[in-house]
């Protein structure tokens, strides 16, 4: 349902990039989870940009919880959450489309009608809205013995070191590929401990359904592989085959090649995917491109502020979008209570 | 939800591997669309097992159009779609939880009570009633100019050569396997030529999030990737950027980087995308396992029949899901006569 | 959605009158609910025509379980139910639009693609598969303490005793109004006992919200109310609210004038409503239409078998769709697994 | 989906009476739409209480829209619409449960985390955000030759004069009701004129399914009818038939008994349904009830200003459901853009 998701739980995003605020509501939350505003601030802190390797372009991330919280803690009633824009500066922008942006497709989807300015409804900023409301549902996910954690994989090539920290090398790449006015990309790889078996449904509501279509949703994702993913398509069935074995604590696989899924559904073993994060379209150098008054040819030359990587500032969104989807899932699976549950 | 999966346009799935039948409704087509049942036969057979390099298991796959089509067109109302199952020995199976598959974790999810015999309602065999669907809507969409068009990228570490077929290198490698007791997998490139320039919806209902929703619903895939993908992310931006221009024939794009998608919407080039088909679960090699019943430690054999390879017969059940989602965002752009309308 | 209700538990119908079958996929129950053939026969024999007061079309409602039921309990995977249609004579309709038929407006709405016999997939006849389902669902519920109890509350303007039975009276308003071609309608009251206190959503999964969304799927419902309906608006204040009272088995109202929902919310007293069937809509007596064909004037004179009076056979259809329904709440509420645990 | 309602077009609520805000989010509705935002503010005039009859809490009901309008047109992505709350008294409200209201069902329901006061989110307030809504959306439907118009029927057992206007005996009965700190309700009646012919799904999104789905979800709608509805049941088939008649300008119904609609489709009559709207559950008379902190029976003598009457507030709010809902029905069968083209 274009810009609300889930079914137990569902998120609604709403905002532009240069309109007074991006925002959300997250429905479905159980009752009785404490919220804390500190950890809300930190999230989006994460995701905010900051140093030479991101855009220069400032924004407070004031957020505003408008429903659904009452005494510090969720009352099971929709949570709206609204963060105003502040450094918007719209005359950066003109109406010559960025490739690798929506600003071709929203204006032949829109008829002319949508707000171009800064890439509008279809800007990276609407994920500041994502982010804050992960900030409700991942500290109750911990409290229930599940973590989420992402980690820089490779970027611009550049193998990670198991952390979400950009290394020395990936921030030289970075500085070179601005100092060019371009930008690159990477892979996140996310590990989510804790999960229950049995969680997902079968065949439309499998978890990789559910994630991927989570996680496509966030701008710049254009690949999304769980466990080996697509090294599992040169191994043999003998090699990716996770083996079971019951043990004193339940129940495990030897091996996690199918990233702690089976048919869809979780098997008890850590969830394990990647998503490919392509370079920011958005570059200084010169692009040839059409202009969407006239119709014609012509070449941008971007003077706005942009970041030349956002593979290190995406990975709390794909934390974000993980969290909400799962606790969807889990939603969906233990009832509207159990979250918010001692 | 669950085993629904669509808006204007819905697919429902029902059956197991060893009862009466498997089937769909599929709901929302336009009325009008003509069904050609021997083009649905057609596109069964390239579904179905054959020759040395698939399973032995055989099945007429036998469909029967149980409503919603009258006169040899579509009314408008829920088709029905029933494959009654045929060639189903149980005894092939046992308690052995088969590594790889749903076996462990729909029996923790059900408590005991699916059925369990051939991996039940998770056998690939549901898949028949997907590619039945797509029989009728197939054609519909061909009407209107849209192809799709499914080839073999990769099969067991070999590149494929732009076709469907499986290559004699490729089945030299299927063979050495399955005389080893093993299978291989392999990636699916799939083309999409015709589709409008503005289909798919901001975020949640983007063209990435709504077909890899789809295809992670096929057993083996467990991996999409759309456009270059995972290799966009070592280009520069300023290399996976698709330049505009402006042409007699309209705006397009100069390179197809992105896969025909930007910003979750179609930008009138080809529809690309990748999935990644994981090696045949079911093998004949020792697996260590544990049995369902017990929980004790224990070691699987398979002696059923059971594919070395099945990236050439996912193909078409790629080509199938893309097509049903395709049609549900067509439709819900279009409105609910388009597909049927001359 | 359609074809398909319901979110935790949904429900897809599907069939004509004059097709194949009718029959519905039930999806989303909890594994391990008996299924018990002897009482779904025994709902559709409720359901039935019998005796002078309905229509001579005689159907043996042999009903098929196609999947989700294995060893005689739910796996928790969707349940195709089949009923295969048997005394159907076509001849007996022409392309005259039965006035309060959907004869007219299903050929607008399909654009004369829709199956026309017998009214189609509009016939009350795909309730068949509604109850068929319900079968399954209403003796769950009873293992939970929750009731459903469907009486004639008037019929033809004869206050019911309090059951399900046609009076004397009523049968002979009925046969009156047979001999004439004509035919009467009636009211339903519907009592479900046992609904734990908290169930339903606020707004627009509010309980009055969604049973009234089921129940106005069934054909010939033109009006729902809920406690004391339309006779509250005539009330004031202080008598048609409910006083709360403490009592030593926990909190109840003195009185039930808001028939057990509060805010859209069950409130642990008996669920209370009644639905306005109106009278059949085909009958004998000579009625002004017009020709689907030709568009012109005509005058349907109906030879086709009819009821005189549906409304005692309505009442296991109203009965099944709020079992559907209430299913659905409390799976939402209470997570995919509780109505099928001990 | 709790607090979103719709498919092609939905609205999302949030909001609590004495939280900050009220709000909404519409998604769905086609680009170029134009918004005046004189008319939303005159719509949320007619809803505001007004005079002796009403409560003496004012708000100003500034409602901000915070997205998806550009240059005073929508732009096809989410509008989120804002009202700040400004005249909230908490201390009117102690934890005495108001018979007939939501504040015991929500205890239950949320744990005792709700906002309870002023009856949080259950509060009639929130129907301002739907209004505001409305106001976006009915000025397109008219601009369609779409009209909705809302009359008091009856108002405390007064027969309306076809009108939404309180008559001067009207008036009285509830002035009457006031000194004596009692509330009096009443039954509105819904025209829609120019809706075409075939708009409305078959089965569970039938016209009257879904209309009746969100009438019912507004505060204090007990029942509802369509056409002549509970009048239908004690007539003969013979009489509630609209005999169909081809005429120069297409096919009509002589009569209208069943509000426009057949077979849960639109047949191009005058849509026509009755609301019954209970009396105000909110009253100054001494009432048994429970003290939820406590749980023992205690006696509550409202302080609150609250509304005598809320019959004719909420006509405007039946007609914005109403337009939302056939917005959504047409945009379903229309497509996305339909609404918003000249």
């Amino acid at each position: 349902m274009k810009n609300t998701f889930g079914n137990a739980v569902s998120i609604t995003l709403f905002g532009e990039s240069h309109g007074p605020c991006v925002g959300c509501v997250i429905d479905g939350l159980a009752p009785g989870i404490p919220v804390n505003d500190a950890y809300i601030a930190e999230l989006l802190t994460r995701r905010r940009p900051a140093g030479a390797i991101s855009t220069a372009r400032q924004e407070a991330d004031q957020f505003i919880i408008e429903s659904g919280v009452f005494h510090g803690k969720t009352t099971g009633t929709p949570i709206c959450i609204r963060i105003p824009n502040e450094d918007t500066r719209s005359g950066d922008y003109n109406r010559l489309a960025r490739p690798g942006h929506a600003d071709y497709t929203a204006h032949c989807k829109y008829r002319g009608y949508e707000d171009y300015r800064g890439g509008g409804h279809f800007s990276g900023r609407i994920t500041a809205a994502l982010v804050a409301a992960a900030g409700i549902v991942i500290p109750a996910l911990e409290k229930k013995g599940i973590t989420i954690q992402t980690n820089i994989h490779r970027l611009a090539g550049i193998p990670g070191e198991g952390s979400a920290c950009v290394s020395a090398e990936m921030e030289e790449k970075i500085l070179s590929a601005k100092a060019n006015g371009d930008s690159v990309g990477g892979v996140l790889e996310t590990v989510v401990t804790g999960m229950p078996v049995g969680v997902g449904e079968p065949w439309f509501d499998s978890v990789e359904s559910v994630l991927s279509h989570a996680l496509f949703s966030i701008p710049a994702v254009k690949g999304v592989e769980f466990g080996d993913g697509f090294a599992l398509t040169e191994m043999l069935g003998s090699e990716a085959n996770d083996a079971l074995v019951a043990t004193e604590n339940g129940i495990i696989t030897e091996t996690n090649h199918n990233g702690g899924i089976n048919g869809g559904i979780t098997n008890g073993m850590p969830l394990l995917f990647r998503c490919a994060i392509k370079p920011t379209p958005t570059i200084g150098k010169a692009q040839k491109t059409v202009n969407l008054e006239s119709g014609s040819n012509d070449v941008l030359q971007a003077k706005g502020r942009h970041d030349p990587c956002i593979v290190h500032r995406a990975a709390v969104v794909v934390e974000a979008m993980t969290a909400i989807t799962l606790c969807d899932l889990l939603t969906t699976h233990l009832g509207t209570d159990w979250l918010g549950e001692a």
